[in-house]
């Protein structure tokens, strides 16, 4: 298993607020990567530590997030019907409670139903969501080592889509918590707010609320490391060429060499200073019951 | 009673996020005047309209306020003990939740207890403190006409010191909001999360939670006006020199020619365009249970 290098950073190309911002994975060598298959997991079971990809920023509207589509996996912000995506502020949150983001490395398969759960029902087709519930806000595109503390299972649209909370292995909180009921003591309204905003944060958009598996109790950080090996093991046989079906995630990489997908990343940088205005409704709050 | 012009504006002085940064009220003749003495209350009682001056938009940490030690009232970010003060992000909210400010011509008297309270407690000193609910974020320094909706009799260190909720009136909502219990029903949440916001706010620096007259029940839009209408006489009373007492705030004004405080405020703009650092902890999430 690769180490997570800190010369990891990021590149970002386009111009800011619209669909050609882009921000891209750049390796220690200077090339660009992949953020979905080139970040190492590095998970740790003893340790509980994993590689987290931060898409969303705390307190952001814009719905960054890893690409399917374009090369490289670059983060670029969500579109629906061609317009950007913006997540509506279910009051009194703005944006996303927490720094969001993914595990690289990991794939919720939408071809078989995962064995952790007792229902058939197929994965997202995405890597893994993480949510960051320590103090710093991260800027999208960051890696940085996580503590693994529990998970949620959401169910959106009939898929599975796990949530997995961690926290930042540098906030002084860190320490201190080492299991799910842990946050619900030393950070009491954090786990209540968060299912509260995964159940509602759709609703403004016309959809219904989401529901939960496990009765809408949150797993533990020991089942949690079981759902993170998982989604590995299911990515691990994606990018190896073992799966077959239709809308499989492109598995093109540039640190695999002996994957099939592994190639050189030949991809245009566009430096821009300017930015697109963001829609002022991008302010207006939601008031769910 | 003047009418709000629509040509007051503000100007900024100082180096951002320092306390040199001033923002100053400008007239319509492009003199500078005072945002406590010289931006018309503009009350008007059958509409329950008055003007409200922003100092801390929503989602800023920043404490914002009208000075009562600067010539001309600028608004400042409070310091304590020489630190530019922060207020604390109250999981999950971020900053203050609306945008928060106050009524110009308006004073909370230190100098005798309301008759409309049935306790005796004395007045914080200060211009009547104003929450508006809208949808829009208003920058520091905007000044505009909002709907009185009701209020919340907050005691803070043993002084009276209420906060009225308002919404601007261009706000989509505002013309279905007429009493406060318009406010429970369309915008479910925002009463229950100001309240315990205000009662909380002050513990991460250390403080007792602030308590409530009337059981901590908001009042309605007509007791509201009596509090808006007796603090603006108050205030009336400050500017026609009747009250004497410590501590009494400058009445230095622009455009009450009838007052002693009348003068032409020669104040220096400091153009700058350089920022300080906000330091990271701003972004620290407070948790109470």
């Amino acid at each position: 298993m690769l180490k997570l290098s800190r010369a990891l950073s990021s590149v970002v190309s386009g111009t800011r607020n619209s669909p050609s911002f882009k921000t891209y994975l750049r390796l220690k060598d200077g090339k660009i990567g992949s953020f979905f298959h080139d970040v190492p997991l590095g998970l740790d079971k003893q340790k509980r530590i994993a590689n987290m990809v931060v898409e969303i920023p705390r307190w952001v509207n814009a719905k960054y997030e890893i690409s399917k589509d374009f090369k490289a996996n670059p983060i670029v912000q969500d579109t629906k019907k061609g317009k950007l995506r913006y997540l509506n502020n279910i009051y009194p949150n703005h944006g996303v409670p927490h720094n969001y983001g993914a595990f690289p490395q990991t794939w919720e398969s939408p071809l078989e139903s995962s064995s952790l759960v007792n229902q058939n029902i197929l994965g997202d087709n995405d890597p893994l969501d993480v949510i960051d519930i320590g103090r710093f806000v991260s800027s999208t595109g960051t890696v940085k080592p996580v503590k693994i503390l529990g998970s949620l299972a959401l169910v959106d649209d009939g898929e599975l889509d796990w949530k997995v909370v961690v926290i930042d292995t540098n906030d002084p909180f860190a320490a201190e918590l080492n299991d799910i009921k842990d946050v619900y003591e030393k950070m009491p309204g954090v786990l209540e707010n968060l299912k509260r905003w995964f159940e509602v944060y759709k609703i403004p958009t016309g959809k219904e609320p989401n529901s939960f598996l496990f009765d809408g109790n949150y797993k533990d950080t020991e089942f949690t490391l079981k759902v993170v090996q998982e989604c590995h093991e299911n990515w691990y046989k994606l990018v190896m060429g073992e799966l077959h079906g239709d809308n499989l995630p492109s598995t093109e990489n540039a640190t695999l060499p002996h994957t099939k997908g592994n190639t050189v990343f030949d991809v245009e940088i566009e430096v821009s200073q300017k930015a697109e205005q963001v829609p002022p409704e991008v302010n207006d709050m939601s008031f769910i019951k």
